[in-house]
């Protein structure tokens, strides 16, 4: 059965991250810039996540919230029933990740500085602002070699992959947090309750030909 | 010698008609969706000419040009010298897109008509905005079958039609006015004059790994 598979954070932290981590997947797909236009999703991506660095502390909240979950991770420790290799291979990754974290740069410093982004950036926002009258840097650069703009996306990619381990691991283990169960929509809706989740996943089959309206709401306490 | 091709418009209207084009150019690259990204690209050049077709009378602007191209044409008629072949064909041309241009709709008409546009337009520019959550349409749409997606765009790409073909031959006819001479700029510096020019084009030999800054003022008139 074909599904189709939909993910709806449960709080603003988790929404940014979920962007973030496709901006992210968008950033390396493109980085081949095996097409004419490849370069615009790049840049576009590589600035759009700057423009969240900007608006949040992601450094901070990522750090925060890894270490909630080594909490939760260490509380297994020396527990009958838990499998303690896997635990420790966790809290190991989580460790390395955290350490990784705390020593990068501030999250798109590095892009700041760059003199070449800087320039592109201010008008690759407008409608059709990639031209090169527009930017003539930018299109100088599209025609440099291969080798150098693969070598140029690497760099700025580098200063990235911190981040990236850090909310890969963050993802990976929210959603392997929990498990798959089958559920009916009755008249197509459907009400229930989550603890302290922060992602909803769906696998709709596509043959339904439908898609979700997910809306959530944070319960009083009693 | 490989070289690089740069082109300046040296008016307002020139600069939107680049961008348009380039826009355009963009969007049927696109609508292939040969990769799990090209969607980004579509939709984001779909949603830049809406902006454009807001902020300005395109059409109207784009048939005053045309007119005003038919009239220099038409002076040359009965001519000696001039291919007079050549010319009514060009002629034909203006002609048929012209016509084609003034029966169209107002530029982006259908694209505000069509509900599945409208809705992801709205999210569609925010950083990362793409997500499933943020546009579950969109996501839904993404997985349906290669010919249903392709049928949609080739449904968008034909109201622009009239748009393309018209300023494609403006734009041709209009670059195809003059002729490359070799220019050396001393101290990388170039001034000259240009009388009624609406693109400056340079082709720069690659290996002088350059590109230009150009500087374009109406002169006063006397």
């Amino acid at each position: 059965m074909i599904t189709n598979r939909f993910e709806h954070p449960l709080n603003e932290k988790t929404r940014i991250y979920l962007r973030v981590e496709s901006l992210l997947r968008q950033l390396q797909h493109s980085s081949s810039f095996s097409d004419n236009y490849q370069h615009q999703i790049f840049f576009k991506s590589l600035f759009d996540l700057l423009e969240i660095f900007e608006q949040i502390q992601l450094k901070s909240e990522l750090a925060k919230d890894l270490e909630k979950q080594r909490q939760t991770y260490r509380a297994w420790l020396n527990i009958d029933d838990v499998d303690q290799e896997m635990l420790g291979s966790i809290l190991g990754d989580l460790d390395s990740v955290h350490r990784e974290l705390m020593g990068a740069e501030r999250f798109g410093q590095s892009f700041k500085e760059d003199r070449f982004l800087s320039a592109i950036r201010q008008r690759f926002g407008l409608p059709g602002g990639a031209c090169c009258f527009d930017l003539p840097t930018l299109h100088h650069w599209l025609h440099l070699p291969i080798d150098k703009r693969m070598h140029d996306a690497e760099m700025w990619l580098t200063s990235l992959k911190p981040l990236m381990n850090a909310l890969h691991l963050w993802l990976k283990l929210t959603r392997e947090t929990g498990r798959f169960k089958p559920q009916i929509a009755r008249s197509g809706l459907l009400q229930s309750e989550a603890e302290e989740a922060n992602i909803i996943r769906l696998n709709i089959p596509m043959h339904y030909g439908v898609y979700p309206m997910v809306s959530a709401i944070r319960a009083a306490l009693p």
